[in-house]
């Protein structure tokens, strides 16, 4: 593809672009500026790599309007260069292929199950009694699909994914290699000192456009609907407990964990290894950094940090205080010196005062 | 079922309850006051839910015996409203009834290997060598269960669950999807600036009643044995490191992780994302909430909380100082300017005493 | 084994070692102080351990030369015990042995996939277009191989591991169940309000030597490589995010996870539950203590604590400092008392001034 074509592509998918160089170079794929080579086509996003610009040997960058690249560097400049490249990969590169395997052999599918139309089931699949599936879903080998499962179309499960009795999982679905939907969650009931398990009969629905890591691990309610709303996003390793609920458009890193009966709203952010308490309520918006703790609800719009979160500014402020604490010990210790000299004056004073 | 039978079974089951309403109305089923219909039964065990008393659609609701409940509301009020609405479920829904594939003609099962009877193991599963299984067992499809595995009554394999050579699993355990028992530990000598990897010889036991969620994942011992006693329920993507022994009727929520050859005593509860150092003790009845670290040994009957982990009320005590770090800091120079001003008064008192 | 044998056993392979006491004893087997019976052989690493010598059952014990061991116990004395014991444990135990299915008849295997010689490939295995295979090579039942992958000799895959299509990995490599090598990291574009998936076109590439545990999740890279270097060992649940490179010879405890394009040198140990944000660096022989957050980059060679992660010593300084905080609180008080007095008696003084 010629730079000018791409330039092209980009404006008209809403990304104004230009060429500043020799527009009809040709690029055939994507790469890091580390990384590219001649005929590949980098960006730079985030200003930390500015350095690499002098050393890249791709055949041209993708840059903000203003960017100051080196003599002889061909680029292509847009308002958002990371909107850009995304749709520069997805152009040249396009989303993984998957192997075709029609209905496999080795895949297991009950009589009672329905498939839609141009089914993907690889071996070793399982697919139990009364399953509904869409048209154009791909089960990779070793998944599970319990009792009653209903899936719509265009679903992808990866590798080994298992799905318990019951599910709802809507269209477009896409979840990553050994995660888990709907199994029970940790509800028992403490009798006589030992745990009473609850049956967990309530149900898990992810809604449609959601994706998840691998090794993700949903609860089924233990009555209701633990819920999943559409378009969010999992990374790796997230554990949504029973009866939780999560809005829509949502995005969480890896390691997170929501306890059981948590409500997220939409567009909520959360970083890597977050843990959300039981009942709690996190607003709209919300971005909770990294590590940290939500042991109360939250008000959406806000960024909150810490282990128990709280507004990140004031929990900057917070550590910057522990920071100096040992300053404050001094000048504790240096306001009582001066005290003990004050008190000492004032005894010499009386000492020498005339009586 | 009639209220009225649903109070005599409750009270015959140990919770005396009684209908404060209409007592020969019926109910099916259980649900949340939240998603409950005409015909559903509800419950009120945490007083945080009170608000949606009046609202809902519930037919009646199990409640404390001097809960305020809106008038024309039927209540079965017993002291236990939690264990009661447990029972309840039992009763209505019962546990999940799992697929019947007897002994399915996609399993891999060694000739060497011991069921007991009625065994129901699911397709794509494998049974190693010498493995020992009793009675009335349930192994889903994608199972792996090595080489001289024993295994008692009643036990199930949720999906793509994995079980390691030698490891012992009790009667009535419960693992669910993809949680791995009996890999090796983190085991290596540094030897000229490499890790050299230390063959792990010993075993797993967990013993009778038993269950873990999803993707936990438990060590091997390097010698010995990793032990989880009797009782004991685990969340999802709970990691137990190699010989690390855990009591009776303990209860760990999501992601805890404990290091090698930790010693956790009975019923010790860990909430989300505690980690627990290698070689450290933690008594009984010890309380560890969400994301402590406890990084030394903790004696038990007490709530810890922190990384490091240090008693609770000491916790919450200094998060309240650090909190109100900057007023003393402003304090501090409050203290300050007030002694200048008495310097500053006494330098003038020197100056205006007659000489 | 005669004790006499095992200390020139020891001795030639790297630890000088020499029998104090009965040098005939027969040993069969290592275990713990704790549960050693007669006709095993013991060690001492940890002092923490020291007070179970005396009560030990084991024929004999590895020590350090000049351990203070109880009357009539034989001991072995070397420089470096615990290295001795490994050595003693792969001499009298050996390494795992695995089942043997050469190619199993309920694997599936695509007719393009290249197995090197002496082949051990179990039931329910998937090995897909176009992957190839060294020699020796053991891959447990419900392992997936995506289209492309290569892997070299001696490789072990666990029950249930995925590997996505394109990975590399090297020789030698043990990767334990229900663990996930290249799915697509967590990588979108907000268009729109919405996330618009990236295509995640790098690779992984795990090298020689590498062992890592069970349910760890290796992202694919967007562009370029996730790279694993030589001999690094991973606990469970690891995470490591798209793009990252970690070094040589690291060892990441459980629950480690490290989030997009960071950068880790080579011999670093990351604690259990550790993260490590997006496009940071660790370098080389750092060492970061259980549940620390690393938000910025860190200079190799030395010890981190804390969530930001600073200084260890710096952290448990502050650690100290929060502890004391009633005190400054209370000094503060004190301050203030003080100068109270101090403004009291010099307006008695004023007052008692002549005029």
């Amino acid at each position: 593809m010629k730079l000018a074509e791409l330039a092209d592509f980009l404006t008209s998918n809403g990304f104004p672009s230009q060429v500043d160089g020799q527009s009809d170079l040709d690029v055939t794929a994507v790469n890091t500026l580390e990384n590219a080579r001649s005929g590949e086509i980098s960006f730079l996003a985030n200003p930390k790599y500015r350095s690499l610009l002098p050393e890249t040997q791709a055949t041209a960058v993708i840059v903000k309007p203003h960017e100051d690249a080196p003599d002889g560097l061909t680029t292509v400049r847009t308002d958002e260069p990371y909107a850009a490249i995304t749709a520069t990969i997805i152009k040249l590169h396009g989303y993984r292929v998957h192997p075709q395997w029609g209905l496999d052999d080795h895949a297991t599918v009950s009589p009672s199950a329905t498939l839609g139309d141009n089914p993907n089931i690889g071996p070793h699949v399982t697919i139990a009694d009364q399953v509904v599936i869409g048209k154009n879903v791909t089960i990779y080998p070793g998944c599970y699909v319990g009792d009653g499962v209903s899936m719509g179309d265009d679903v992808i499960l990866f590798p080994n994914v298992v799905v318990y009795n019951g599910v709802t999982i809507g269209h477009r679905v896409t979840i990553h290699a050994c995660s888990s939907i709907g199994q029970d969650g940790l509800g028992y009931a403490p009798i006589n000192n030992q745990w009473l398990k609850i049956p967990q009969v309530g149900d898990v629905v992810i809604e449609d456009d959601v994706e998840m890591g691998a090794a993700c691990t949903i609860d089924r309610a233990t009555l209701g609907t633990t819920r999943i709303e559409q378009g969010t996003k999992f990374s790796n390793a997230v554990v949504v407990g029973h009866g939780t609920s999560i809005g829509k458009h949502c995005m969480f890193v890896a390691q997170v964990a929501t306890a059981g009966s948590a409500r997220i709203g939409n567009h909520v952010t959360l970083a890597g290894q977050v843990g959300v308490g039981g009942h709690l309520t996190v607003g709209d918006h919300a971005r909770v950094g990294a590590q940290s703790g939500v042991m109360k609800s939250l008000p959406g719009g806000k960024e909150y940090l810490g282990s128990p979160a709280i507004d990140s500014m004031t929990f900057r402020r917070q550590l910057g205080h522990v920071a100096r604490l040992s300053d404050v010990r001094r000048k504790v210790q240096d306001l009582q010196t001066q005290i003990d000299q004050l008190k000492q004056a004032m005894d010499d004073d009386d000492n020498n005062r005339p009586r």
